[in-house]
């Protein structure tokens, strides 16, 4: 499939890049800085060299997917309001597919809870809150948005750079590893996020995976 | 103060174009036609002719308030969508203040849920359900907004083309006037959103008007 992965050169979207290159796709990185896309991928890297909120229903129409790999810690509002303007300039096609990767912040909890409401509670919780918090709204966006072919894939409470091993799916709640902790690889991630693209399981909805 | 109203033309922008004038703020337009503008308004009328969601930090930032009174019926995502575009222009800025007209959909009932949640089960709700909806994710989508000056002000179950008369405010809660009914008049909410605008009560909060 055509695939456009926006925020290629991040951890999220390397993964997702390594992915669905391996598996064949035609694939190309949107991103703002060709220089560093070809450093990544090679000099023969497909790339659409763009600002994410400059991208239009035009620019994305030549994808089947496009995966918002997205993501700005700094300015972690930029993640919500990138998923804004993609599904503003999306609503009403059925084409290209928007994939979107969130964190874990928007998981639920045991008690119907996002993970969100734990996490603000944390000691230090202020200095890196803001990521989780604009996560929920993206995800309550997304929910509203039922004129948009999306899915999203929340990542576990550690979301660390590592291999694809061997993963395990859930749907709406935060999930543990063998070890009893949540975590999942960006490998793991992308492995997942590239097979629901191949064969969409969760259209409208958002899934996650863990690590075993 | 300089004040630039989104969607002056309509019901409600027309309401608080009225109402601003007679209190002698210096008003601005912000309309797509302007033909219509100075129908409705005189030719002498302040108009930045400007589709909605090609406004930048530039154009609004001529304003000391910015009143977004856009509705459209017919497509109720372009109501959500304007106010995530308006709030990721505006983030970090103290000035201009963001005022958004919501429906009643975001308000709250007895037992804390949404009136949207009551509506949505009504006979007939298909039809007209996404505007509600919409402005639910629209309020949820500005309580996450902690970097923006913004306040909103939720109608009435019935927002109807009416004169000001007498009124009262209220918090996050559907209200119902002596007769038992939910409803406010264009002109009521008007005069409480002007009167918010001069005296600051519900910074990065939403309130509610209803008519006596």
């Amino acid at each position: 499939m055509k695939i456009g992965i926006i925020g290629a050169t991040g951890m999220t979207g390397q993964a997702v890049y390594a992915e669905t290159t391996s598996r064949g796709h035609d694939v190309t990185a949107i991103v703002r800085d060709v220089v560093k896309a070809q450093e990544l991928f090679g000099v023969d890297v497909s790339v659409l060299e763009k600002d994410a909120f400059a991208l239009t229903l035009a620019d994305l129409a030549a994808f089947d997917v496009v995966v918002d790999a997205f993501a700005n810690h700094n300015q972690p509002h930029l993640n919500l309001d990138l998923v804004t303007h993609l599904v503003h300039e999306l609503r009403g096609q059925e084409t290209p597919r928007l994939m979107v990767v969130l964190g874990a912040g928007p998981l639920l909890t045991q008690n119907g809870a996002y993970h969100y409401d734990i996490l603000k509670n944390m000691p230090g919780a202020p200095d890196w809150i803001d990521e989780p918090r604009y996560g929920v709204t993206a995800y309550q966006f997304l929910l509203s948005s039922t004129d948009v072919n999306w899915t999203a894939i929340s990542a576990q409470d550690s979301y660390t750079q590592g291999p694809k091993s061997d993963y395990t799916l859930g749907k709406d709640h935060l999930m543990f590893a063998q070890d009893g902790k949540s975590h999942v690889t960006s490998g793991n991630l992308a492995a997942a996020l590239v097979t629901e693209i191949e064969n969409p399981q969760f259209v409208q909805e958002r899934f996650t995976v863990s690590d075993i």
